[in-house]
């Protein structure tokens, strides 16, 4: 360990000072802004029961609460043992994947519930958050999370932080832009959290090109256990995807029709990964990456159409396809972007997330633009692209058309918001380490000596215990 | 590495262009099916707003969806973590163990949608689907991990995946015989999953008897982590059961009393086991292979059972039972079964599934034939046991008596299936590995250099790093 | 592993007959009591149909089934996975946590359905037990995995009963008291569950203590996988907390505040831990220590205030203070409670559990003292506190003076059931290892021969397979 600790002093990863002010700073902004802020919204008020005499309502069962805390719970997963986990792969980086996860998802929440309460629940000066606001502060985060896997382990806890606050502020604007002005549905997030997520951390991990990482290529890779603690995280992810897709759509039909859609696609998704993984590799094995990646591919390409008559048979083909482009861009598009792009791409997010997330934008404005009263009953037609108030006349070809124009800006804030993050990442104050010590853990986490030898073997008696 | 490799190469197991095959061929087939078939059910349509109209439904929440949903996530737990994670206990078998579990569960559910919908959700010659049909087929594919225990290690992907597809459509069969033409009652499986699953995977393996396993038996054993990690799957089958056999109960008290009772039956099972595997090992030291699984017989147990009045007390005999019966048969029958029967059982299901699921189709037997209008209402014993229409005139007795039919038709089929499909895998076609080779995924997966004493101890810095 | 099996000889540490006869007991004596006075409640039991005419109810989602049943199984993994997994950070007793703790929970759940039914469910000589009781009971429950994390490592199975028995008992008196003669409200139960569980268990801990534990110091740390292991349970305590103190709440508006309450905490939490992890440290390297317990701090900070009007911000407060209080515990007094006190707390529990709940008492009584009917409107005020009856005229000021009384109520049953318990557990017919083969599950457990160095680089391919 010792050449590790010696090459790591030069560069100055001490965060001694740096990162407990970040994080105390922060939480005092926090408390202040939510004490001027932040309020329960009527559902969750005290004065619930005159809110319910007063909405006519005769049954608690009607507060939102039981209409969507079960999905909550499962996004609540998938954020934090979904990504944490799915990123432990690495053999010497696990505390670092799940643990910084952890950091910067519990920084992010509290600052997407201000920053989207003030674009989508703000009322007469107060921010009123209910079970919603939480699905869609943990929805925020998981766009960061799936940044994170592509500077997973070549960045300072305080990188992270510094990312997630632009890069929470950048979703909230973005996603008020395709929801609010450009009347887009996105209820899984191809958009506004997968395309806008990837391309935004794919231009960061570009910034942030390190042309020496080849020193820490021992490190890059998995281990035996390490690849099945990965598993767990993909398994929750794909199990719980379902929810995710449904956990913001109307009650009712919608999030039923989500989960189902979403449920087929994943189904699908898993073959073609299986079939391509195969494929792929002279020996005709299965790559354990492809596995954990790319089965989770069609859950990413139906997000935005989930909620829509994309069908049974739809979400099977939509799935087929993103486990293929998937897979695929493990085994070529990886490797190209890496060597001629200089875009070093830890967890592949390329393939998991920027790529299926335009699948799904583009799905999605072709199912809605082929919308039709027959299929959707008139009621429902209405209702599912919410074709009330000032959009009483949008056609379902105008709304397609809306659609595709949503992925164009969710690019762009992509783009340019992950130049501008990652030039002030570039900066030499944050404490990043080393290019011959990147992925590994020592750098910023109190790593027990290894003693199974000791334990196990009995060999080495001699050998001082651990503190 | 390399002897294992060579000797491998005595039997080909090359899946470079079956197994893409296989997966490619069946999706097509899947996507064509859907287009033709699946619908969604009326709840999941987007014509859902007419619908409530129509069944004069005033809230949202009377969809099915709420109903079943959070049932329906435990379940999809179970069987891809549960399952998945339960048979990671081999030392070297931990990718095939839950990456298999995940390709032929996820190859499973898309036929049995189009199988069980056949068979049950059939209407002008569409199948609607809604989140029970999720859930059946989820409890289908059940049926199949099942029997996968007991050919784990030694079959290859493409084994699997035509066990699935037969195990299937027999599994449907079998389901449709209890439950439409014998009126049977089997909430949780007992029969059509646990006694059917396990007893099909025990007569395929053993047709696939191999002679000579006894050479991969350094292999056939656990490690530190891997019984941590076959633990993970154990909780989550223990947690979720009380979820497993109440997610396709009718609506209110069933779906509670099925909880209820499967809590109790698995709280006490726990306690039987332990005290039988100290009782049962002459140090008196407690055998992780009893406490992984053992304790879930309990669940198992009740399957059938747990939505009728079983009662609390009922239930805690019943579990206790089935403890015992299963820690015993781990320590004296399954070495019994693979030295006399040649039936070669890798986790022992038969000690799980089989003798506990016989157990939950005897005692949901007796408890259908001992209900009386006194224990259960005059409605609830007309709704409990469905006598409505020309089963009006259906008494308790006769009932039970159709449920014991129910067990040995579960039998016949299981035996009869598994021998047809154990006579089809024995081809020599599929790419199973060769007997010394068994238990080890160097066969079919790409396994990392366990660089681990590399990177922790560094006494080896010449060694090339791993891709 | 010859030496240590020799030196374990110095104690009895043989269960073969005492752990199996406890067991069995039990389960015997479980039966009879659960068949003489458990049935099920009115909405579990056949006669539903009969009661919702009754009540005048017109669907079954009125089901108190549908309102708790996914925060049950919420619970439920806290206290299986959550605890279980949190407890094998140890290098060599991930067995005895995870395996101890389901044996434990198990064991406790029975006794405590009894125990809580006869104070709160009684009714015409029988105990109705519905889906509200199994949470109540994986609550009590709860309480004793807390005290479990004081003596890991240093107590037979059998001890663990022991306690389990007693502190059930103990725990539903003290309920009883609170709940039942103060009129307390307390639904996290950071009084009843956690100051009391903690206490408890840090009494216990001391009257057991071992002046030559240092002699097993070499396996009292953790190693890189199963500090990884320790993340899956903190991870779900974390994510499931809110489900935790929301479980019990009244339903609708005072669930859903509960949840976000505790959810605004624990996030808040997770960045003071941080903080204070790396600022304690002389290098500011963050120690999984303290990330994997004090960042629950928040949790159960407010487990009494959650479902009161805490407010978001009042949440981010008491979230920031816990886990600056829990993680300073961690470096400064857990030392000085073992060296100067003599409490060896294996997990902390007086960081993670002890403190913050006297907090969460704390701030449950001034919340509760500070409350007004402008804040809560004039329904919401009576029903937050139940305030009807004989309680009718109750001030706040009066309630959060009770509110204290239950915290001190608290302590003291928890430092005279610990001493008593503690000394009962000191007699030397329970079968507890020697101080030095502490913390190894070989003692207990059949423990798998480590083949990995085999397995993996075959440089002994003469050595004997493991069984």
């Amino acid at each position: 360990m010792e050449r590790t600790r010696h090459q790591g002093m030069a560069k100055n990863t001490y965060m001694r000072w740096r990162l407990p002010l970040v994080c105390l700073l922060w939480e005092v902004a926090m408390i202040v802004l939510f004490g001027v802020f932040v309020r329960f919204s009527p559902e969750a008020d005290a004065h619930w029961e005159e809110e319910k005499q007063e909405m006519n309502l005769t049954s608690d069962m009607e507060n939102d609460f039981y209409f969507r805390y079960p999905s909550f719970q499962d996004v609540h997963v998938m954020i934090f043992v979904g990504f944490g986990f799915l990123m432990t792969f690495l053999k010497r980086y696990g505390f670092g994947a799940v643990g910084f996860n952890f950091l910067l998802a519990a920084f992010g929440i509290q600052w997407a519930l201000l920053m989207q309460g003030w674009f989508h629940s703000f009322k007469n000066g107060k921010i009123l958050i209910g079970v919603e606001n939480l699905i869609n502060a943990d929805f925020c985060v998981g766009s960061v999370c799936i940044a994170f896997g592509a500077i997973l382990g070549k960045t300072s806890p305080i990188q992270l932080l510094v990312m997630t606050l632009f890069q929470v502020t950048l979703f909230s604007v973005n996603e008020y832009i395709l929801l609010n002005l450009l009347h887009v549905k996105d209820a899984g997030g191809s958009m506004t959290i997968h395309t806008f997520g990837a391309y935004f951390g794919l231009t960061v991990t570009r910034i942030l090109y390190r042309p020496n990482l080849e020193q820490s290529k021992d490190k890059q890779g998995s281990v035996y256990h390490s690849d099945l603690f990965a598993m767990i995280g993909t398994l929750y992810l794909w199990m719980y995807w379902p929810s995710f897709n449904s956990a913001i759509s109307e009650h009712g039909d919608a999030q039923h029709r989500s989960a189902i859609n979403t449920y087929c696609s994943l189904a699908a998704c898993v073959l073609t990964t299986m079939a391509f993984s195969s494929m792929l590799q002279k020996k005709g094995k299965l790559d354990m990456v492809h596995i954990q990646n790319a089965t989770l591919a069609g859950g990413v390409a139906v997000g935005t159409s989930a909620e829509m008559m994309l069908t049974p048979y739809g979400s099977l083909i939509v799935g087929s396809i993103s486990g293929i482009v998937s897979t695929v861009g493990y085994v070529y598009f990886t490797p190209f972007l890496e060597s001629r792009l200089h875009i070093q791409d830890t967890c592949g997010i390329h393939n998991l997330h920027a790529m299926p997330g335009l699948i799904g934008g583009i799905v999605g404005a072709i199912t809605a633009a082929a919308a039709t009263e027959d299929v959707y009953g008139k009621e429902g037609f209405i209702k599912a692209f919410d074709f009330t108030g000032v959009y009483q006349t949008r056609t379902p070809s105008v709304q397609g058309g809306f659609q595709a124009a949503g992925i164009v800006v969710s690019l762009l804030m992509a783009f340019a918001g992950g130049a501008i993050v990652g030039g002030i990442l570039k900066l030499p104050i944050w404490g990043d380490a080393a290019s011959e010590n990147c992925f590994e853990d020592e750098v910023y986490w109190e790593v027990p000596e290894d003693e199974e030898s000791d334990v196990y073997h009995m060999h080495n008696p001699d050998k001082p215990a651990s503190p």
